[in-house]
């Protein structure tokens, strides 16, 4: 088992449990909760392998994502209000994530004969199609296209990988450099509150 | 043409005339009545057959499925004051669809040789995400996150279908057993408003 | 590069547009503005190849759409004032890409052999489901259910193109006679604000 797959895994977790606070707090009920925890973990995965045609999709190829998710459900079930005294642990597995599922996701386009961009766009569908399912599934406005910036830290974290493929260094610190640069983005973006600009009424006229 | 492919109809007709009671109460046009009819009763076999790459997908291999929604839509616009009162009827036409929709689901999942955990959740995929569809789509949280017990009547059903098939029982006394199973768990559930627990945030400091 | 490719890249464009404004009222940032452009102009193509397993799907295959989309993108920041005064030649390209998406679905519905009604309702996916995305990801009720007649006039467009091919008339004159059906269609439905009937409570009483 490598340690890709660990953090694979730990990022499914978070994920997971990500999906499961909002359900809860929606007032679904476990079966709900559970649907939640499940697309928010591996719905950005499942929409990638149905638009490549990568069969059997994630979850369907590997039983594990739905043992992590139903052990994440049951966790939060029991630790509801202790989670919330680990919202800092749960942001690092969660950034880890999304530095794991871009770059998985990337590799496995690549993996498919597609074209880097194709193959970049892929991994920040694995990445961030997740927590849209989540969002249009509890009604509300996915946050990721309003404030979040990790969809740039993906970005920059992929277009890194791809750029450092081409000067042929070692695939393990490819990978390791640019999750650390999705990471790094991310918590920097937290932390100084960045946000992407917004399209104005009056940008040409100022300009 | 087998019995069970006449349940399978009449719970396509019975979740295409919920779809468009919904869409008209919404107010939508013939047109947006139709959608929401078509998606309320094709939708869920549609997600688990591209999930499962089953092609040509359910609608698309049997036009049969196009008809009754159609009739099933025009059904709704002439008679929409008249089925209130066949709201009973149209229960246990609903409840018979959900129990054949799931069995099939998890039998066309085994036949596609997928585990029979995979199985069991696309029976209750094909059960339970036409309405899901169809509560997005008309921009509500979807229903069976926050009430509806069907979903556990589904699981106890498919279940019961794995469990009796290591027992070498005849498949039709097997479906029958475990639709009968579904059914009678959906009505309970309902006449005695039976509901899931919710994750309280309390629930550790309780118990 | 033949006219109907031309056609079908300004639709993409114009689509493009459409999403770009709708996503910028909701005061998204440029990450989600690109994205609701994104399943705007391709969503409803990309939805027909995954549900005929056409791989690869509609933006995989073609670069050029995800160029076409992100000049748009582009164009929206910098001119969304201006825009606003060119809104009869936005509708004008809108119109034609209907049309074009409609057509060259049902096309490409025919070149799977899909059975014609099948592969008509491919067509309509093609035009319509891009503008229901994104309406649904904007947390709207999708227009086209309540209001727009355009998918109407696809499925006029679409009938008469399947209507001609059995009288053996020349490609090119089938696909542009079809198309101006679809665009007189909807011009002559949006200046005289005609809406489809709705399901009355009392349709079955009065007549």
């Amino acid at each position: 088992m490598s340690l890709i797959y660990v953090l694979d895994i730990l990022g499914t977790f978070a994920f997971a449990i990500s999906g499961a606070l909002v359900a809860s707090d929606k007032k679904f009920d476990l079966f709900g909760v559970l649907i939640i925890a499940f697309v928010t973990a591996v719905g950005g995965g499942m929409l990638r392998d149905v638009l490549i045609n990568a069969h059997p999709i994630n979850w369907i190829g590997d039983l594990n994502y739905l043992f992590v998710i139903f052990a994440a459900v049951v966790f939060t079930f029991l630790f509801k209000s202790k989670i919330a005294h680990l919202s800092k642990t749960m942001f690092l597995f969660d950034t880890v994530g999304i530095s794991v599922f871009t770059l998985l996701g990337l590799e496995k386009g690549l993996s498919y004969d597609l074209h880097p961009i194709i193959a970049l766009i892929m991994g920040m569908i694995s990445a961030v199609f997740g927590g849209v399912l989540r969002d249009v599934l509890t009604n509300k406005i996915p946050l990721i296209f309003q404030k979040e910036i990790y969809a740039s830290a993906c970005l920059a974290g992929g277009i890194s990988y791809l750029v450092l493929s081409y000067v042929h260094m070692p695939e393990n610190i490819i990978f390791i450099i640019s999750a650390a640069i999705i990471i790094i983005i991310r918590v920097v973006a937290v932390k100084f509150e960045l946000e992407l600009p917004k399209i104005k009424d009056d940008l040409f006229t100022k300009s």
